[in-house]
């Protein structure tokens, strides 16, 4: 929803232009009108443009955006991706938020379409996780849709993820799944996560709708899939690198997850060029 | 301040946790207390202690954190980096926002820290840019401190860095430079940003306080520093990697800034184990 | 979390108190320490006994309530709930805006354990809905736990639910599951609203997680029941009063939802009686 | 005030979506158009039209509402009460939120309307209480007028009242009303609750502006109007029920009071029907 | 209450610190406790001594602050009004906010003094205006009963105030009043402002509660009070000097209101000095 | 920037209309339009006048202001400074917050225009303080610049100011402005506050940027400045009154500041007359 997207990004603004931008404000008149290209540096797939676009609109509600891209197409370096009108204060006052958002969100999203590159022509599918930058969730989990990847629940508040210090509380696999049933709202499914055999064999028993298969080496977790047996859904965690993916997916596991996809992307790199002053409002 | 970095994680907390957590909610008493180790798992200078330590306190004020570390410090894998007290349920709920910032944080102390051994010895100095991560400029600016590395301005309203599109929009540095001198607060200097021998004589003529030489290949840069000749402060700009940074220190400018610090920085690792209940409140 | 909880409690004593309580301050010193009596006036179930004592902690860090209750308890008419110690402004100051939530939110609990009565010995179970009160739905659903009821979806961003309008868009039942199950966070189920048995069949062949029955008779419902044969989950929806839930239940749906517990159950009263004034601080 | 409604309808809508509606979102393409019928399922009072429709203009600026009914008017099972145009995941994403503001403003503004009506005739006005809903006072006020009552104070600012607890604090009723009238803001009444004759007479001899008759029967309120004999503006007040109101209005009271007005109102049934995709944006 | 003015001292330690103090962070340690002296560099009245000391709290949970001095107290130059203990760091970056608000509110309670003197042994108060400094009001008129001066309406949503706009719009002083008192919540006085004879005949006959003579030259003024004779309370506004006050007094009006008291007050001058470093925590 | 405006001109209209403008609403028509002037009544500075502007724009998104004026400029009493259209309820409702807010700034814009004048033909700058009211410290930092003055550091997160107690706490100037140094963010200049010529030295020595000189009479400022020679910005500060400005450039500092432009200049009155109902929306 813009509602919750536009208060981050308001804030955002107000973290980088706490009172002015002393710097445009002294040498740009306030009525100026100009545009600016926005340029690609790095090949990547593009993700958050239109919250890039946002910050201007909400420095200047005239701004406007043109370009022949879109969330998810792939870019190269040299691309004129967009070209921006707007108040040249809000050009400038604006640019390097609207690059924050765009390269940290492109970014990841091409880590993402590299990693789902791995998996075609396979059944398993690549998931997120919470491992997001505090208060950039809604945008982080939005680039890994547009990598291709899939989200894992969005926070605590809306799905049911049983771990060890979970399963020590309640005494057993079996409380656990007991207990969250009970108290879930209605239409979540119970995922438990495991660390060896047995534990499969008990989440399974507790009827566990979802089972993470945690940290297991190829072997072990090649024998959990066959106890599980299409029984539940099946999730791999743990340390997750480019290179075991398509192994895994060889396993026949039905997800697979990753926390470095938000919390070590790279980002991608963009500028913002060629300020053309185009008159007066 | 306390009541800047409280609104933000307050915000992570609500944006982990909309309505309740409901698995450990499910699962584990509101009463019972309890305690858990913070270990780390990659090498690495930690940084953000005090905020790992603050998300717990702020849901549970008894919270309490033991630690022989502070930021700055050397962690190796496996250290028993501290240990929390609190509501088994606050230990919990908490437990990814605070590894989160933690993570993060001292992914960039750690990061910084790499880059500032390159420049021991030199006179110059490594410092940071606003390629930060929107909404957490705050953390990750002192995490670059804990590195070892200096701040560059906190945002568009401390600090004036008369770039290319100012320069174009004033007409010329000098007249730039002129326009920002009658319009900063008192108190600051003036930076200009240069990519050639020309601007950096004409920044000078503008008594420009600080240079900024932009992507400069090693000769003009030196050049660059030779005209200066101490007259204004020198910042050394532009796609600076590791390998660059002790030949750019011999050139002797005073600083050189890395937006990869920020933007580009890995997570290091920590995670929370052993919870123990240890009673009721 | 006391954190989402806090913000709305301080919100409503900020609508009650926009600037001061000026009857009291009037004729209340700000040191004057004392007590005050909570005192049910109606049978029913006990709701919000913390939220009525954030309340007055919220006014004054050292407020304290003494009481033998719980929420979820039976209380009678003419009960002492609680005695509350505090400042004697907090007391009369928070009176009203404490009493509201707990009016309330007894009135939603008392209505659900009434409800929940009737599906005794059955295995139906009984459902909220998101028919609540603007910014109160925390508070609301939480009562409904409290009465015995079981929470659906806490809002649109926690669970899936297809319904005709959805069905419309997307072309067909079979489309609009295939677009929901794709998008869809990871570990959520997938919920369809049907009005006939046709809907039914094609609910099953989309593989949707649940089906909910809308507004049917009960013999439809019956035969609907028959067809799923346990390959969904079932809920019963639509005009559900008190009367016809054994039926209903009878018929054998899982769940059984009502909009009215939170759109239409009448407040519980309890009063504030008795204030002594014990002292100064 | 717009300003102050809008704080909290967009509260609502993020109370509802606090992330994204994950439903309509996977279903239904972000530039797609449509309209909507809004239909009256319950004969009542309309009020909340304006927030209604106000609820679809911040999910879409270009969001529109025709009807040819307004707030007040009288509408029946099945009239077409209003047709929303707007874009289809405003509508879908905005509906439960602007129904449980239109229902719950209506169905006050009914019961009302329904108790004014036993009223009629007479010199005896009905007023509201404190006892609304948190964080719906200036919705649950409003619907008050709309159904024909008047409004007692907004808050504890704005309005002095004392009562029983206010005098013990005092020592007196005089002491009391003597402590209010010197703290007072200019411009405000003095009102006080008074539950037997003999404190109808120290109210009125401490000139209290307005006497609120609390809990009496029928024979003692007589009398106690006979003794104010005009010289108080007078206040009925508890458990004040239909079928009472007559009777209490020819004892020549100005005022009767109803707190189940606002804490006990069921909710008015409509709802939205019929979506018809007309075009893309 | 607390709740409301701490959110506005709050927001204005972040307007003084949008990120930190740099100065005393660079400087002092953060465990560093210490003390220092409030001193009192001119004679006037004292007000907003708890709001200085919040400030304190707000930065460091353990400050606190001894005084034989409360608001209302006269003050002279030299005075030592106050010592805070506290971390040495609150202490500094608290400093500016806490004096900016001591020094406003005396300056404010100093000159109300000043003017509530010319009135002694009259039966004329003094009333404030709306006329405060924009998000200032809850302290600005807190200062002015300090000072022994009454508060006129808070704002716009707690009186009704009847002036030329208003009865143009209306079409006469009669129209007008009805229609407000129509509307007005119950318990609120109807203010008219008046300018001429005609007026307040006028006003009068539509049994306005409160009269304010506007702008009227003294001889007018006593034929308005004259023809009111007791019927409506009066208020003297516009241009209201300190040497009219005695002779408007004899005049006989109720009240007399300032706008100078609020928009143009000096502030009292008072520093902190003598810091002392006393301890680690 | 406007957000950061905005945000604080819709907390100052909140604070006016907690929740409805009474007496408009009640007599004015919520579809009724009209224009009303802004009637300039004392000679002075006008600023302010886009804030203004934007307190109606605000309550309606239509408002429009004609004026032939800017902020900067001279005005009479008795000019029409400007003419706002808008619906009546807005004009009315927002008259008090717009007013205000102009009345304030033009207020500080007239008196610091007053005090540029004894300083024209000199090389010295007039400077504001952070004495700001607190939460308007936007407005009036903006008043000053209007007015001919030159701003001070914003606050304590763009500025290094080491006063006394930092010296004191660091031991020695010397030690204070290494440490400010080494902490500072780069590109802020250290500036020292000095009360003696010991001091200057001790200054000079540390390589202060500036050097702040605190209360001297007019002999040992000009020693100072003497012994300064250049070699860093001077300024003086501490009750600096009108008459003694001329005497101070004379001694050529570069900058005086004055904390009483902004804690005590008194308002510059303007009111809003000639309320015209032009329609209906």
């Amino acid at each position: 929803m813009k509602q919750n997207e536009d208060k981050l990004i308001l804030q955002a603004l107000r973290e980088d232009i706490s009172n002015e931008d002393i710097t445009t404000n002294a040498i740009v008149d306030g009525n100026c009108i100009g545009k600016v290209d926005l340029i690609c540096k790095q090949d990547g797939i593009l993700a958050g443009l239109e919250v890039f676009k946002r910050v201007f609109e909400l420095l200047d509600e005239n701004a406007e955006l043109e370009s022949k891209f879109k969330d998810g197409d792939s870019v190269k370096e040299g691309d004129l991706v967009a070209v921006v009108h707007a108040k040249v204060r809000a050009l400038l006052s604006g640019e390097r938020t609207a690059l924050n958002f765009l390269q940290r969100m492109s970014g990841i999203a091409t880590h993402t379409r590299d990693l789902v590159k791995e998996l075609e022509g396979t059944n398993t599918k690549l998931l997120d996780t919470r491992k997001t930058t505090p208060n950039m969730r809604i945008f982080e989990k939005y680039a890994i849709r547009v990598g291709g990847g899939h989200n894992h629940r969005f926070n605590l508040s809306d799905g049911i993820l049983i771990k060890d210090n979970h399963i020590n509380a309640a005494g057993s696999i079996k409380k656990a799944v007991e207990l969250a049933r009970n108290y879930a709202p209605f239409g979540m499914k119970i995922e438990v996560e495991v660390e060896n055999l047995d534990m499969v064999k008990e989440a399974l028993e507790a009827k566990a709708d979802i089972i993470m298969l945690d940290n297991m080496d190829y072997e072990t977790m090649k024998k959990a899939v066959e106890i599980i047996g299409g029984r539940a859904v099946t999730e791999c965690s743990g340390n997750v690198t480019k290179d075991k993916l398509s192994k895994i997916a060889k396993i026949g596991v039905d997800f697979v997850s990753s926390g470095a996809l938000t919390h070590s992307s790279l980002t991608l790199d963009f500028s913002m060029k060629n300020l053309e002053i185009i008159g007066e409002k």
